[in-house]
C-alpha cells in the first residue's frame, strides 16, 4: 500500500493548518499557491512536504482541498470541471455554500464543507494543526453514500466534527452564527475608537473578541458578505430592532425608576 | 509590625478573588456575607481566613472591600457613614460608578474602583487567584493622594493595573464597553436560540462569546443597566443605526453585483 497523499491549493491559515495535520497524522502533503511566498512559508513551518503545480494536483493527490477564498474556490470549480478525471475525494472549505455547490453540480467527487475556525491572522505562519479540534466542520451531504463517508473520515482525521446540512441551511444559519457578527465587529470597533483612549482600557471579554476579529481581513470579507447578502441583510436588521426595542425598554425602566 | 488584615464584605467570584490573591500574598483575610453557605465555601476554597459579623469588618481590617452588587453597596456605604471611625482604605468594585461615588462623598477613607474582570460563574467557588492578572481596575481619584496611591498599591498587589478617570467618563465609557455587550449578547442569545438546533453548532469565536455572556446574573445585570441607563440607551441606538446603514450598504451592493 502506497502512502496516501493529499493536495492542498491554497496553503493560507486554513490550508495550512489541514497540512500540518495531515502530516502529523503520517499523509504526505503536496501544495500549490498562486504566491511562491506563501509556499516557502508552508514548507518552512512543515504545512507540506512538497510544491507541484495547481494542474498537478488532482492527479498526484487521492483527496484534494481547494482552500481558498470563494471567487478563487469558484474559478478552481469551473477549470475541474473540465477535466477528464480526478481524484477520489474534491472538498472546499468556503465560506458560503449555495455559489459553490450550483458550480460543482458536474463534479462526481466533489463535497462543499466549511470548517467553523479560523483565525484574525492569514497566511502559513498562522497555520496550526490543532485549529479544527473540537470545531464544527459543516458538509453538504451530495446523496453518495460512499463519498460522504469518505469526506467525513478526513474532516474527522483534522480534529474537526462533521455537521451535515443542505447548502441553503448553511449560508442561512452562517449569515447568524459567523456574518452577523463580523459586521458587528467592524461596527463596534468604530464606535470604540471614536469613544477616545480610555475606553480601550476598559474592554470586557466580548468587547475584546469584537476588536479582535474586527482586524480579520477586509477583502475575504468583503466578498463573502457580498455573496450573502441576501441572508445577512435581514439579519442584521432583526438585530438593529432588537437593539432599539432593549434601549425602549431601558429608557422606559430608567423613566419608571427616576 | 503586625500582619496586614484585609476585610472583605461579600464573597461572591470577585471578593473571593481578591480573598485569595491577598492570602497568596501573605495577608490575613477576614469575610463577611449575608449567605453562611457562601462563606462556608470561601472558607474551603481558601479565600478567607475567618468569618466576622458585617460591623466588625472596619474595626478589624487595615483595608476594607465592599464586594457587592450595586444596591447593597450602595446601602453599605450609607451605613458606613454613620460610624465613628473606619479602616485606613475602603473601596468598593461596583459596575457603575456615579451613584458610588455620590453616596461615598462623606467618607474620607474611600475609593470608587471598579476590576475589568468577571466569570459567567458566580459565587466563591468561581473565584481565581489570578482573576485580574493583567487587568484594568478603573479607580475614581479623591484628591486625596496619599489615599489614592493607597489604592493604587492595593489594586496592583492583586495583579490589577490602576486606570484613573471620573466618575462619569467611567460610566459613559462602560455603557459602550461593557454594558451595551451584555445587552447585545441577550438579543443576539434570543435569535440564535429562534434559529434551530443547528445554528449553535455553526457558532464563531465572537457569538460563542456573546452566548457565554448572555448566561451571567440577569438580577445583577438588571440593576447595573437600570443605573446606567441614560449612558447605555443612546449607545443601543448609536449601533443599531450603525446596523441599519450597514444592511443598506449590502442591500445595494447585492443589488449592483446581481
Amino acid at each position: 500500500m502506497t502512502e496516501p497523499v493529499l493536495g492542498i491549493l491554497g496553503v493560507g491559515v486554513i490550508g495550512g493548518s489541514i497540512g500540518l495535520r495531515a502530516r502529523g497524522n503520517g499523509v504526505h502533503v503536496v501544495g500549490a499557491d498562486s504566491d511562491p511566498v506563501a509556499l516557502d512559508t508552508a514548507r518552512n513551518v512543515g504545512a507540506i512536504d512538497a510544491v507541484v503545480e495547481p494542474e498537478m494536483l488532482s492527479r498526484l493527490a487521492d483527496i484534494v482541498v481547494i482552500a481558498a477564498h470563494l471567487e478563487p474556490t469558484l474559478r478552481e470549480i469551473a477549470r475541474l470541471a473540465n477535466e477528464p478525471s480526478g481524484p477520489a475525494l474534491l472538498l472546499d472549505v468556503a465560506s458560503v455554500k449555495v455559489p459553490v455547490a450550483g458550480a460543482a453540480k458536474a463534479l462526481s467527487n466533489f463535497v462543499a464543507t466549511h470548517p467553523m475556525a479560523g483565525s484574525e491572522r492569514s497566511g502559513p505562519s498562522a497555520a496550526r494543526p490543532d485549529l479544527f479540534e473540537g470545531c464544527s466542520w459543516a458538509y453538504v451531504p451530495t446523496g453518495d453514500r460512499e463519498l460522504d463517508a469518505r469526506a467525513c473520515r478526513f474532516i474527522e482525521s483534522l480534529g474537526g466534527i462533521p455537521v451535515a446540512m443542505t447548502a441553503e441551511e448553511h449560508d442561512r444559519l452562517v449569515a447568524l452564527t459567523s456574518h452577523l457578527p463580523q459586521v458587528l465587529a467592524l461596527c463596534y470597533a468604530r464606535m470604540l475608537r471614536a469613544a477616545g483612549e480610555n475606553a480601550e482600557q476598559l474592554c470586557g471579554p466580548v468587547a475584546r473578541e469584537l476588536l479582535r476579529i474586527s482586524g480579520m481581513s477586509a477583502a475575504m470579507w468583503g466578498d463573502i458578505l457580498q455573496a450573502n447578502a441576501h441572508n445577512i441583510e435581514p439579519e442584521l436588521r432583526r438585530l438593529s430592532r432588537e437593539l432599539d426595542a432593549a434601549a425602549d425598554a431601558l429608557a422606559h425602566s430608567g423613566r419608571a425608576d427616576g
